[in-house]
């Protein structure tokens, strides 16, 4: 395997809110443990890693795919033009890997389901 | 049936993401038709309905059990503090109606698997 999942958050004053964003990962990395070799994360903005300082990261471990997954509710600026920016830098700096934006959180098809199975065991 | 769910966001100022919320909303009531109610939204900043308004507006349709489902990412001020006191101020007016603050977004337990069932069909 040399593929690699990379979580992109806002990145905020709040270490807590961090650290929410960490603990995801960590979920994420022991789900994708047997189809995804690398699994972390970088912030946009306030806290590092950076999103470049995590791919050049992932690029010296040898990856040559990284999926990008921005881990925002809502396709605002964020998500329109500041990952996609990233991404491209990325892409110039390391012609040999291959990158693929995922959705966003919030878009993902299945959460709907998952919000209504949640609301059920909790009533 | 007399419950409702009040999806609870931040609101913004771009009208698109709003709408997105309005969207989840509608999909959320889809898939809770045969067991929920009443299916809304609710802003706390920004743009209305503010979340008294709207839980006005289910008391006055007879609803006497509100699910409070917290759109956020990151457990910081909002979930913390700005929800639980909204919601206070409205049991206060409405003691008839039982409350139940549910899990925020991003704390949701299944949301690692979520994302990495989205990995494995866009790779």
């Amino acid at each position: 395997m040399n593929n690699a999942l990379l979580i992109i958050s806002h990145g905020s004053r709040r270490s807590a809110s961090n650290e929410e964003v960490l603990s995801l990962t960590t979920s994420l990395r022991e789900a994708a443990a047997s189809s995804v070799a690398i699994v972390d994360c970088a912030f946009l903005e306030i806290t590092r890693p950076t999103v470049q300082e995590k791919i050049d990261q992932m690029a010296n471990s040898g990856v040559t795919s990284i999926q990008v997954f921005p881990h925002f509710l809502a396709a605002g600026a964020h998500v329109t033009f500041d990952i996609p920016r990233e991404i491209e830098t990325a892409r110039q700096k390391h012609p040999g890997i291959t990158f693929h934006i995922l959705p966003h959180l919030g878009s993902l098809e299945g959460l709907p389901t998952l919000i209504f199975k949640t609301i059920q065991t909790t009533s």
